[in-house]
């Protein structure tokens, strides 16, 4: 049993996700290290921070640094010196969002363009499991195809059954039973694809379940609509990863709907355009009123950055472009979501998480 | 008294320098807090790297965040949050590596233009005394005219009698008494006028002495001559610091020659650039032959840097430009430094200088 339900709180539930490094908490948030680190934080701070679990990105890693020098490290724990949970997706939305040309995506598989030299590469599921499990992450990703918000309704049917016809491969392909293997559901917000993705899905023995294809700009009312039905659907017995989100409101509503991860680079890209994540709305640290500042970026925050440093050092950092203002700025933002997972376990463990939920009202 | 020698070893010296804040021992050497924070690094991460005074630059600071934020906020230290010894330096070097425009230097002070919005700031002794005075430091340095290596002798007589006049007001404008003064000896590489200025120095009271204007791209045999010739002249009893400078062979050298304090960008700034400091010539972590490389930066280094990462990992990181490669690369680069002094301080109070020499002779 790679997952146990420890308590719920409606549809909210905390449990373990066991996987090869350990034994891990849920729900959490993964701070994202896209290229085997997270922008401008140590592998031993997300520890400090009470993080326990971070995902990467396959393809990036089998461009850079390669396989083989993943491989000589001994995994990518190891690599990052990391002995946390570690997640791999296959990087289909890098593809997405990286890649402009056209037919990228075929049944055979997708064609990828190196970010680093613009070399093609083709990847389907036999070499996207081989990719992932030479990383050695505690959980893989299925390859899939994801739609935009803008896609037609016929694109993102093929996408959805494209992602459907992959997965079976993955589970095929799959062959270290030391490593975890998420499916991805897809459907874009087409109620109909999502039902049958998430139906499709569930009747496939994986170790859990991504959601894949939200947050992509569909409307927030979209996007809740579509986790509901997903996680109606899926076995409530198996993990849920609600992939790319996100914000702390977000990830709350989420949770009440029966999700157990989560990832986002949210809080790092905000911390670096100079966004602070406090209980009460995040506020711009540029902004000329905290000049003179003297209290923490978030007050009671109990972070090293706000245990150490004023709003306006911090203002003054981001101000002249000093890059530890990225740093700092990120850290808390960072403690801020873990810390807000730890009292969402709580929450639910208390059956108190609609008392969670009105404290964060304002968020 | 503020300068204390504990331990002599030729004319190399262990000692004490009390400011406000503490005492300090010497010779050691302080990172670069130009804006207000070294690059990257947090300034609780300096302490961990036994590192105990920095440097920050007073103009900028007036400049940005302004004297009434640092006022505020109680003085650099307190807006730092360093509670280790702090110079500043006046910022002539920045006057002369940002400013282009002729006629920036006259009797009268010196015309600096914003780095920030291009405004023009006229600041003489009087100005700048109590700008430092303000911002708090443990020591104030004179403002001075710093010649280059390529300007004509002439130049050189003039920029150095200017920094002279400018000394003597400077100690009849600074009024803190619990802030030291440093003056600034110039002379640039003629034997004569670096003689005229260190004997000018000599007779004045201040709390120590600059050797500035060295390290501005003269050969390195001139800048010893001059570091030789400024150390037999200056009062014995009181602190010499060496602006600018540098490489460990530099310090090693000039430590034997007398010198108690050096600051510099050079292992931040190599850094960045990719340069591992080690006890055996520094290398570029960039190279290809440390992709497979599970060694640590520096072979026994005990930094975390080195405790928790391998060149490998460092190497990709560097490759694929994540920020945390400079951190890391700063962090190990400021620690071997760090280490340096120690080990120079420990040799000078066993009378193990030579061997001190020896150990590094290859760096």
């Amino acid at each position: 049993m790679t997952f146990k339900i420890t308590k719920k709180s409606g549809k909210a539930r905390t449990g373990i996700l066991k996987t090869k490094t350990g034994n891990y908490e849920t729900p959490f948030f993964m701070p994202v290290a896209t290229k085997g680190a997270p922008k401008y934080i140590e592998a031993s701070e997300i520890k400090e921070l009470k993080g326990y679990a971070m995902i990467s990105n396959a393809f990036l890693l089998y461009l850079k640094p390669g396989l083989e020098v993943i491989k000589k490290n001994k995994g990518i724990q190891k690599f990052m010196n990391w002995d946390g949970c570690s997640f791999t997706d296959s990087g289909g939305f890098q593809v997405l969002s990286l890649n402009k040309f056209k037919d990228k995506f075929s049944d055979d598989g997708l064609i990828f363009k190196s970010p680093y030299d613009g070399s093609l590469h083709k990847l389907n599921p036999k070499t996207v499991m081989k990719i992932e499990e030479e990383i050695g992450s505690d959980v893989a990703m299925c390859i899939d195809q994801m739609p935009l918000y803008e896609h037609s309704k016929d694109e993102v049917k093929i996408a959805t059954q494209r992602t459907a016809k992959w997965a079976k491969e993955c589970l095929k392909f799959h062959t270290d039973k030391k490593q975890l293997l998420f499916g991805i559901c897809q459907g874009g917000t087409f109620h109909d694809l999502r039902r049958e993705s998430a139906e499709f899905f569930s009747k496939l023995n994986f170790d859990g379940y991504g959601i894949g294809g939200l947050a992509v700009g569909e409307p927030k009312e979209k996007m809740m609509e579509m986790v509901k039905l997903t996680t109606k659907i899926l076995p409530e017995n198996k993990p849920r990863y609600l992939m790319g989100v996100g914000s702390p409101k977000e990830i709350i509503e989420c949770v009440e709907l029966g999700v157990d991860i989560f990832d986002s680079v949210w809080p790092t890209r905000i911390a670096r355009h100079g966004k602070v994540m406090t209980k009460n709305k995040s506020y711009n640290i540029t902004k000329t009123e905290f000049r003179f500042d003297l209290t923490p970026l978030e007050k009671n925050c109990k972070c090293k950055v706000c245990k150490n440093y004023t709003k306006s050092y911090i203002h003054h950092l981001y101000r002249v472009k000093e890059p530890l203002a990225m740093k700092l700025l990120s850290y808390h933002n960072l403690y801020f979501i873990q810390n807000l997972m730890k009292e969402i376990r709580t929450a639910i463990k208390n059956g108190k998480f609609q008392e969670l939920k009105k404290k964060y009202k304002n968020i």
